[in-house]
């Protein structure tokens, strides 16, 4: 670990913190931020923290024109005694490998990229929320940076890691939420960036996002892009379903996110012994379910909202209720053990707690 | 014309210019660009002509995150006359709404754009380049800035122009290139976002592309998303094939960008009396004509490169050469009457050029 030494410059003086009782999702950050850069001739170089602050990038940086960039979400949670615990941020580096051979990024070394994080949580320790309900969201990025309007990946990138304290994404807090299918916007497909973390795909969800808030909606339901057919994601989640006393989520098809909420939610559901499968499954299987009175449940999985129930679904100009509008069993037990584990209250026997300051010899070294 | 008038900050002293007998696409800028702002309380505001220089953008600014921007590509040339001509800028910014659009960004004024390109070219009239095969490209282009993390349309965004002198797109010039067929990767699929120029779309291009060159292939022939079957663009370019005597070209179906030139081409061919039609074309047919003969001519057409001849296309382990893998008629008159036209030295009787320096009012205030 201590091969991780990053050069810290910190503020002259700290930012003012909003009331950690009021925060807004994504809108105040931390006093500090790490960043690396990429040159073709050097790898990554130069990991640091330093104070947050724009970025001065030309304007020709191919980011701005050809969206060459990828990201991540994870976050960091105050214990009851007061440690500060990342949730598997492991995986969220790994998939960000993924994304970055998807965009032909040049890989980043993994555990480099969390011990950045522990570094830099630790320099902003006093950013992590101390409120029921929140914690702090913490967003890695890649940008391609090289001024050049070709059509090639960039021999330029940097690496940034920011960070914002953070309420419930969602106003309504755990309350279903009520979605609508979406037939003729389509999010990804099959050999394009679907299960890629990278702008692009958000960037190309928001037409259908306005469409459904303008109906009263407030996600929308992906279908696959080949045959508007088998269901993909819900908003920018994963999506789950109760059918008849088995769990069913879409099977990894290469145009949905591997997302690391959904399988922290996979391997919860089979340690409680419940049936689950990964697999197609058809909006028409959704009609008929909910129509035979088998659909039990329905919930978005994702690293902001962490569990999102679905309360009403509307598709082809008909409203299906699920589960009585109500949040269901598994969907509630689901977000009380997630957010459980995360903050240190319920046993972690997967091993997806990282501690912040376990490693001494690094968080006294800063 | 006199309602835009933009204010000018020019650079205190000039860059130094590279030889424009030596360009490469896209790596010099001249000495200033165009920026307007918006914010959703004032709209489009602050049009200006400033030097050119690195933007400080905040590390939370949604185009680095979620994607959210379009952008254009036009040139202007020097004519024999000494005058500056742009090819068609009011098509390129009605496209630009185009794609604004769908990204849900918020429309520009067409005329404003033109206008304020009008104005930057003249301050940076210097930079236009006057060798044989050079001209000035023009990269218009739109980002989000709000610093936010939320999935959701930005409410501030910048119009940026920034201009590049320029030679050939590709080194070798008119020669016909290697095309090789793909049919992992996706680049589109009707209900995304293939019919707007943004970021996005190049992102997902990039990974064919880098397998393309591997196996020694210049640019990657797009297959439809759905099934895999119908041809769609080639590398970032709209391709035409001439199949027993007749053009054809696939048709505008939601996953194909609408190409200036694509447009341009379609116009001289009518012009010309010969046969066009835009319609699917499947690969089995363009390797059904190769086969039996009836291929002739295969050629992409776009602003960077203008006409680019196919002698070579990769499909199913198998090398098709098309028309002797030489420079077809049709591509080289259409090469010949577009950069004739673009230059002022052959009739433009569809109104496609726009002089600079037409509106006095507008240049002599500067």
């Amino acid at each position: 670990m201590n091969d991780y030494q990053f050069e810290i410059q910190r503020r002259a003086t700290k930012k003012e913190k909003p009331a950690f009782d009021q925060l807004i999702f994504g809108r105040n950050f931390t006093d500090h931020m790490f960043v690396m850069d990429y040159h073709a001739d050097k790898g990554w170089h130069d990991g640091r923290i330093v104070p947050y602050e724009p970025l001065q990038i030309d304007p020709s940086a191919m980011v701005f024109h050809y969206g060459q960039s990828v990201f991540e979400g994870l976050k960091a949670y105050l214990s009851e005694d007061q440690e500060v615990l990342m949730f598997r941020p492991y995986k969220n580096m790994e998939r960000l490998n993924k994304s970055n051979n998807r965009l032909c990024i040049p890989p980043i070394d993994e555990e480099l990229a969390v011990q950045a994080l522990r570094q830099l949580i630790a320099v902003d320790r006093d950013w992590v929320p101390n409120v029921e309900g929140t914690s702090l969201y913490i967003r890695p990025f890649i940008i391609s940076t090289e001024p050049y309007l070709g059509v090639a990946p960039s021999h330029q990138y940097k690496f940034i890691i920011i960070m914002s304290p953070v309420g419930a994404y969602y106003k309504e807090g755990i309350n279903p939420v009520k979605i609508a299918v979406q037939s003729e916007y389509v999010r990804a497909v099959k050999g394009g960036t679907g299960n890629a973390k990278t702008g692009g795909n958000y960037a190309a969800s928001l037409k259908a996002q306005e469409v459904a808030e303008q109906e009263g909606y407030s996600q929308v339901l992906w279908l696959d892009g080949k045959e508007n057919k088998y269901v993909e994601e819900v908003g920018s989640m994963n999506i789950f379903f109760k059918i008849n006393g088995e769990v069913v989520t879409p099977e990894l098809n290469g145009s949905i996110l591997e997302g690391v909420t959904r399988n922290s939610v996979i391997e919860l559901i089979k340690d409680w012994g419940i049936p689950l499968s990964e697999r197609r499954i058809s909006i028409d299987e959704i009609y008929e379910a909910q129509k035979n009175g088998t659909l039990e449940e329905a919930f978005g999985t994702g690293t902001a909202a962490v569990i999102s129930p679905v309360g009403e679904l509307f598709w082809n100009n008909e409203k299906l209720t699920i589960g009585g509008g109500q949040t269901g069993e598994i969907a509630g037990k689901l977000y009380e053990t997630l957010t459980g584990i995360q903050k240190g209250k319920v046993e972690d026997k997967f091993g997806w707690i990282v501690k912040v300051d376990e490693e001494k010899a690094v968080t006294t070294a800063i």
